[in-house]
């Protein structure tokens, strides 16, 4: 047949009523075994399909919350962005709501996504991931007046819209903090080059630490082959050197197979992200608490609009899971 | 004002046509700014929310794929699950649908999500994942006539539901072939314990290349302490040990930890699952492509309901990732 097949058609291949299609798709239980079969090889026959926004007049839809999912970009980091997801879709479900996954390459792509998800009623409410300075997407949804929540601070503009976002810098300060008591003055960071807003501010706290004039400030490339070989100069160079805080777990791991091959195993390096790959490998780690971020995010959506800017912000202070022989557990 | 706001309300307070409301929701750009204020700040002010129903019969909602995403679990190889995630998300978006994410602490609660999902027209099609013998879950699926595909064989079950599942015997049969040829004809094994699905499937392809009597088979619960005393032991007792192939990277992690101990460092082990880990660690890993994975479930899905049964079990079979100074590279 040309045109889509429909509940009466269904029905009359079938031999049974309307109502009894409806039942079959809506209440199988209650209809009798040779009926549903009949009927379930009839809409498999004429391919019918109940039409979505028909039924979802029916009952009435649940909110839906769109978040963006990057593609999948490998790295021992990646699981932090996935274990907020996880943490989300747990938490809406608990309350009543959906998560909806949305990829975009571009931002225009993104944007685009968006108007795509808001005018076809899809989704109600929705949570952009790593936002910078000047960030178009969360300008377009305050102009549209869209529910929306940011992870990550808007980075030097207006605070106009809500976000939630983890204190990294606070993840740093008490790494150093806790290197300089248990190893040493010279507790030296290693960290991306300059300019990105989470590296920046993640070197501040460790800044805020250790003086000037102490520990060497390191630059690699966010590997661990790369990170690797700087330290592993630097370990050369002779640079007194009482323990390491690094931005990932990424350079962490690959500042740590420096030490162990310049005869230093056990030279306290603590990383950031909490990865099951630290873990693995033993290392202390800054831990992000990406579920807090989720239930705050939440948390901040479902918040009336009354609120004073200054209550629509979240920052989150991780924690330092130390690891290693002299000292296990969390400070 | 105790009734849900509506459209008019929100029209009468800015002092606008109800056109010029629904402009600013759906059309920001064509309202001058001032009237855009005016109107944003109404439908804050009295809480207005478009019915997320009644506007999606007006757009035609795309299609949309549920799909369970388990709570996270840490551990090294829980990014799998999320590669496969991430990779339909992307590959669902191109072809203009959605994925909504659902979670489920046990099968009861998750067929009743499903049953919601469904009844409710939020969910045309679903994913389900971690099938075993006997589920529950895919019969209910298929008694109910729905669109389905599981991430995982029925493992012994009547093959009559759709499936794309990863050839793990393939994966540790390459594991097993690569290191008798590179390293000696006593090739080891690490599994958990017997009676799993996944773990006995992994076993069988490491013991169809080595026969019984040579490479001792050893049992490790799934965590690389674990692992690594397993392994310490068995290295401790003189066992002749060529090389290792692993049911897991925390597991070969965990071995590779024992070996170094044991002044072994270049002793050939290799895991299942190609994660961050295992790469960060240089470990040679069964690649398990959840992406292709991935796509073969979305053909599955969109696939006529025509096809054979066996045209509806897709198998992907897996790579090895040699890592390591002797090879690098994939096989």
């Amino acid at each position: 047949m040309s045109r889509a097949p429909r509940l009466q058609d269904v029905a009359l291949a079938a031999g049974v009523s309307r109502q009894t299609v409806s039942n079959v798709i809506n209440s199988p239980e209650i209809v009798r075994e040779d009926t549903r079969i009949r009927v379930i090889k009839a809409i498999a026959d004429l391919g019918y399909r109940p039409h979505a926004a028909a039924r979802s007049l029916r009952t009435r839809r649940s909110s839906t919350i769109a978040v963006h999912l990057d593609p999948y970009a490998g790295g021992v980091s990646g699981v932090v962005l996935d274990r907020f997801v996880h943490a989300l879709a747990d938490l809406a479900g608990d309350r009543g709501m959906r998560v909806l996954l949305y990829t975009a390459r571009t931002e225009a792509e993104e944007i685009a996504r968006l108007g795509d998800l808001l005018d076809g009623g899809e989704a109600d409410a929705i949570i952009i991931t790593g936002t910078y300075h000047g960030d178009p997407r969360t300008q377009w949804l305050a102009r549209r007046g869209t529910r929306f929540v940011a992870f990550g601070r808007p980075w030097g503009d207006d605070d106009h819209h809500a976000w939630v976002d983890v204190d990294g810098a606070a993840g740093t300060r008490k790494a150093a903090l806790w290197a300089v008591e248990h190893a040493g003055p010279d507790v030296a960071f290693l960290g991306w080059p300059s300019g990105s807003g989470t590296g920046d501010d993640r070197e501040s706290g460790w800044r805020s630490v250790v003086p000037e004039g102490r520990g060497v400030r390191l630059v690699s490339e966010e590997s661990v082959s790369a990170a690797r070989a700087v330290v592993g100069e630097a370990l050369a160079s002779g640079a007194a050197f009482d323990a390491l805080v690094c931005a990932s777990d990424a350079l962490a791991m690959g500042a740590h197979l420096a030490a162990v091959a310049a005869g230093r195993p056990e030279l306290p390096i603590i990383g950031f992200d909490n990865t099951p790959a630290a873990e693995a490998m033993g290392l202390s780690s800054v831990e992000q608490l990406p579920e807090q971020v989720a239930s705050a995010a939440l948390d901040l959506l479902l918040a009336s609009g009354d609120d004073r800017p200054e209550d629509r912000h979240v920052l989150v202070e991780p924690q330092l899971v130390v690891r290693g022989s002299a000292d296990d557990g969390q400070e």
